[in-house]
């Protein structure tokens, strides 16, 4: 028999041999893909929205060791899986991106901007003077401080997805969160670097933290501005070579992977890189590649005149999302991948001590007010609940900014774990919340 | 600046973070991805196959290193990128499969076997006892078996590669290469147990290669038997549970993935698992499902009666590909990965010996002698010359043979490199060969 060992004791052979680099994970990407579509249409069915049955469908698989089961203990550490994941986020966003027209969000840029300070400013307050000293007394200022940076945090995966899944990305109120959500980071960034550089020298580099901000800054316009002055030319050369749908599916794909990494590189959130490459491509650009195949062979045997009118205009509709349709079987793969693998971040032993949990929503009330009075800054006609909630999930953004404080020693363990559990909350409680509220506002 | 190191500390933050496991891979498979997406249309140009611009990138990329520029050097070898590589020739296999109908395959099983055995047979012999002593005079008995075995093997994914590129998956031929390669993989998996046994313990188990027949015609026939008993049963439980397309989705790429893992898991190569995936779904299983939203809309604005009969006619076909197309941009993302990176396996090095060279070109003349007999077991009616190229390409399998060989210390350096460059040029030059046969016979 063809012995797996031998395919791996030589780099590079693994590969070469097709025959499974580490091929559980193939068996764990089918279990995912597959258990996340059961688990979002029955969340769906209680009324909950898709996502949270995939984060419970985590919190499940990631905690089974509870009762003795291991074969996923392995899964939330895999390295292959965890960039699955962080494909999967980053896809989300870039889809979120190209469902997003830039001028709708630069039109909402005033109230975002307000959003975010505001957002940023309230749990930052809130956990550093009060809830911090109030529920967990005698710790050191800088514990506060590193909670107060925690509370900060936006994580606008769930969100997203959330107004994603309801159809109302278009909404006023969806606009104003994702750029607020954007601007979060950058200012979110500042405070890490602020907070950290006290803890660990005692003082703050203004320099940095405003270079910080002028890095952010010039990535995000540059690369949508430069990015939208390319994207007509680069889509007219490519589609001179090829004017298939795999170069315009490859063109929108890269230019997304490209862009995360960048942001990658100077120390941004790759999601926010993913997300300017879907702003930078308007359907115009990508009038010289071919219309999809069902529109080409429909054509001729469209009805001439007005008898054909409503199909003609139904046809150049999805010609002109055909980008987005490509796209779309790739965020079914991968996206259900990143919030089952932030579910199983969860460890519910963390819930098992009674004083931890009532600190923790304690903690929790002030995460949650602190970015709802961030919603009233959004100003008229919009709900400001809608809003406040939008920002209020912390996810992963909260958790890098826990496990840094918990490197730089900050946080012990016992607040740690409070923490983890703020996170959970939010994490969880926003997507059922909302789901009401934009159902309560459509009707 | 979010230090990066931060994320990489604490084992599972590293996800969590959202911040780019190994951040350097987004770039990789951007410029792979789009890069691909140049090459391919080059060589279409100049009349090649699309593969083999994927090919050449990869020996491009690969031997880099040659004129000073090593950045690359990192790709073949990473894990991350080889298991996208791995998904790559799995969703092509998958692919091929849902293309394929069983009942075409089955109407060709008997010519398939006879075009498997004198493939496998003609090589092996050729090898063994002519070319192996004849060029390269003075080595093992066991050598000459190993070169024998590697000049047996054949790698479908080339092949079916073209003939899928050029639209001809529904010919004679390819059914017969396709039944052949996978019959191919089980004896190529006997051949390599007995040479390996005869190496290592110098005895043959015929229990042991009776075994690895057995087991693979189980689990070939099972899968495919007892997945086309469940595959309309489960997909009326979940088209009920949510009859969209993501479940589709999920269901076709989930099985796809679940038995690549159980082919893996039981010794052959996960392709094969992957293929017998697509031959088991039928479009009739699948009926449960909705329709694609295009055809959902146009339905109301169709022409009654004779005037909208080619649309209806239209619109039913492209709702019975469904599930291919919502696979189709997945095969565009990681297909090319897998051929860029056996691209990258080829190094140039070997060719730099003109004695090894020489060696090489007569093993090389062996290997398409032996596989072109096979092609006229194939029977009337069809080109023996198109099947004979079609089983020419040793590819990744090729590969592992020879590194198995190496790992047992059998083969040395220079029979290593003679292997190589042999599939090296089988699987280079197939394609423009293949590519060639079958545009003169369409004519």
């Amino acid at each position: 028999m063809r012995s797996a060992a031998i395919l791996f004791l030589v780099p590079g052979a693994a590969h070469a041999a097709g025959t499974g680099v580490v091929g559980e994970n193939l068996l764990w990407l089918a279990l995912i893909l597959l258990s996340a579509r059961l688990f979002a249409p029955l969340a769906q069915r209680l009324g909950f929205p898709a996502v949270l049955g995939e984060l419970l469908l985590g919190v499940l698989l990631g905690n089974l060791s509870l009762v003795g089961l291991h074969y996923f203990d392995g899964v939330a550490k895999d390295p292959i899986i965890a960039f699955i994941a962080e494909l999967g986020v980053i896809v989300l966003l870039l889809q979120i991106g190209l469902e997003t027209r830039l001028a709708d969000l630069v039109r909402v840029g005033g109230r975002a901007a307000a959003v975010a300070t505001i957002g940023i400013a309230a749990p930052f307050a809130l956990g550093t003077l009060l809830a911090g000293p109030l529920l967990l007394p005698g710790l050191s200022q800088n514990a506060y401080l590193f909670l107060g940076a925690t509370l900060a945090a936006t994580s606008v995966g769930i969100t997203g997805r959330v107004f994603r899944d309801l159809g109302r990305l278009d909404s006023r109120e969806a606009r104003i969160v994702l750029g607020a959500a954007v601007i979060d980071d950058v200012l979110g960034l500042v405070i890490l670097a602020v907070v950290s550089g006290l803890v660990q020298s005692g003082k703050v580099s203004p320099g940095g933290a405003a270079w910080i901000v002028v890095e952010a800054g010039l990535f995000l316009g540059g690369s949508i501005w430069i990015g939208r002055l390319i994207a007509p030319h680069s889509s007219r050369w490519l589609a001179r070579l090829d004017a298939g749908p795999s170069m315009l599916f490859a063109q929108v794909l890269a230019t997304g992977l490209f862009l995360a990494w960048l942001a990658h590189v100077i120390g941004l959130a790759p999601i926010i890189g993913a997300f300017a490459a879907g702003l930078l491509f308007e359907p115009v650009f990508l009038r010289h590649f071919e219309t999809p195949r069902i529109v080409q062979e429909a054509a001729p045997l469209l009805p001439a005149g007005e008898r054909g009118k409503n199909l003609r205009a139904l046809m150049e509709k999805h010609a002109r999302h055909q980008h987005e349709s490509m796209i779309e079987p790739i965020g079914y793969f991968f996206v259900p991948v990143f919030f089952v693998l932030t579910g199983m971040q969860v460890d519910l032993k963390t819930l098992a001590e009674p004083t931890l949990v009532a600190i923790a929503l304690g903690i929790t009330l002030a995460a949650v007010a602190g970015k709802l009075a961030a919603g009233f800054a959004a100003g008229r006609g919009v709900s400001p609940w809608v809003v406040g909630w939008g920002m209020v999930p912390r996810g992963e953004v909260g958790l890098i900014f826990a496990v840094a404080g918990r490197q730089l020693g900050v946080l012990d363990e016992a607040l740690f774990s409070v923490i983890v559990i703020m996170v959970i909350l939010t994490t969880l409680l926003t997507p059922p919340i909302l789901t009401q509220l934009l159902k309560r506002r459509a009707q």
